[in-house]
């Protein structure tokens, strides 16, 4: 490490703080902060390009392992001390390691007609939305479309929750589904919206054979009509206790295992990271 | 109303508040606490029994209805302060609303050989539990058995995140479940053991025919050893993407969901709440 940043006030910590706490922040900047040992190796081991790494020394002797890796990867390196990492934590106890990471280009959305697709509309809670993507990650999922206003999947939560999920998921963006769907229905994909409707067709009675798009909606007031209206089908989990009682990370959970169940896995694909763009 | 409690010092309102923030202290009162204007009214219209409603004005005022079901069912009700319930709530912004409620008796396990439960061993986080018994809930779950040590189902936390649940889902707790589970073999029920493991059974091939318990293990460390050679069968999850990226409640959401899939629910059951004991 060539240089030491001891004081709370360098400038370059102050605005890696300020990707920690302000999302219009990370948009401006095209950056967003890691934060730990594991999240920073598999940030590291991703396509995600590191711009800043800071280790305490701390951190330097109990992860060594996990250090080097980060530091080979990181355009740049500081030491710093653990009350000037403070500053850049979400955590209660920190790890004392943290990484200024590029937001990947999200340019046009071409996706490949092949493979199995989430789509969310307005997903707010950053626990749900972490939690659905390291699901999706583990079953396998194509990739992940985040329509309407979603909540940003570069905050600190949403990475934390994803267990890294979205250093490595191809994600893409999409602020007016209802618009968009209807053109990735005549490049061959089945549409399907998730609702809580009994006249819906049951889950487990559609047939995934056809590259497919599930769209997933907000926790309170589910799918917007316009998006419901723009997909083929209605498709809905059938409930057998409290209808009311499924959550969103739950229902897509299922829904997703559903979509891929006793499905091959494109597994070179997988391993390629395939682009939605 | 027609008693009205002012004080912060009221020796009652000290005592609940100790029921919000200590498991043993409920324990030993056999009493839980429960806040807010819909998970009281839930808990009125089970079979919960409600010592003590604590209602502000305003909270009167703004939840009417849910009030009246509360203090009908309440065995003592009292009006308070906005800053006595402060004393009593968990969350950032309370509706004013509460109520301390007997924790049912918990005698012998004794389970209706029909039906599908879920056994949960040393399960740590609020959360995920609250969310578990949401989820198994509302996918039509016998009942669930809470193994080892796993986190305080009364605690404000769980409660919150299993939107009532607990009041309504048949709860058995029991401390080793390596001994239990040969027992309920041999009434007849199957007993499974779920497991990351690529050379156990892949849960879309397991017979569900029977009446089953399938175990589902701690968020870090899955099952004991003792558990898993308990049960008759070791099944997983088949993994298409990363093995390590589902969580407990994503996992034993999409386990429940497999061993009640295309099941006929026992609505009657359901709706007469049936006792594990």
């Amino acid at each position: 490490m060539v240089e030491w940043i001891t004081s709370r006030k360098n400038e370059g910590i102050k605005q890696a703080a300020k990707l920690v706490s302000s999302s219009s922040f990370r948009k401006e900047q095209g950056e967003f902060l890691v934060e730990g040992a594991r999240l920073c190796r598999d940030a590291a081991q991703s396509d995600i390009e590191i711009v800043t790494a800071y280790v305490t020394k701390q951190a330097q002797d109990k992860y060594p392992e996990y250090v080097e890796k980060i530091l080979q990867k990181a355009e740049q390196n500081f030491g710093i001390e653990p009350h000037v990492g403070e500053l850049l934590s979400d955590t209660k106890t920190s790890q004392g390691i943290y990484c200024i990471c590029r937001i990947p280009s999200q340019d046009a959305l071409d996706l490949v007609c092949d493979g199995h697709y989430l789509a969310l509309e307005n997903l707010q809670d950053p626990a749900n939305l972490g939690a659905v993507l390291r699901t999706g990650e583990a079953l396998g999922i194509r990739g992940v479309i985040l329509g309407g206003s979603c909540c940003d999947v570069y905050s600190p939560k949403v990475l934390r929750a994803s267990m890294g999920a979205v250093f490595r998921l191809p994600l893409s963006f999409c602020e007016a589904l209802e618009k968009q769907l209807p053109r990735w229905q005549e490049q061959g994909f089945s549409t399907l919206a998730a609702v809580p409707a009994q006249d819906a067709v049951d889950i487990t009675q559609v047939d995934f054979s056809n590259p497919s798009i599930l769209a997933v909606g907000n926790e309170g007031n589910g799918l917007t009509d316009g998006v419901i209206r723009a997909c083929e089908q209605r498709v809905t989990i059938p409930m057998k206790g409290r209808a009311e009682s499924l959550n969103a990370a739950a229902s897509a959970s299922i829904l997703m295992w559903e979509m891929l169940r006793g499905r091959e896995p494109p597994f070179d694909r997988v391993a390629a990271r395939p682009s939605l763009t």
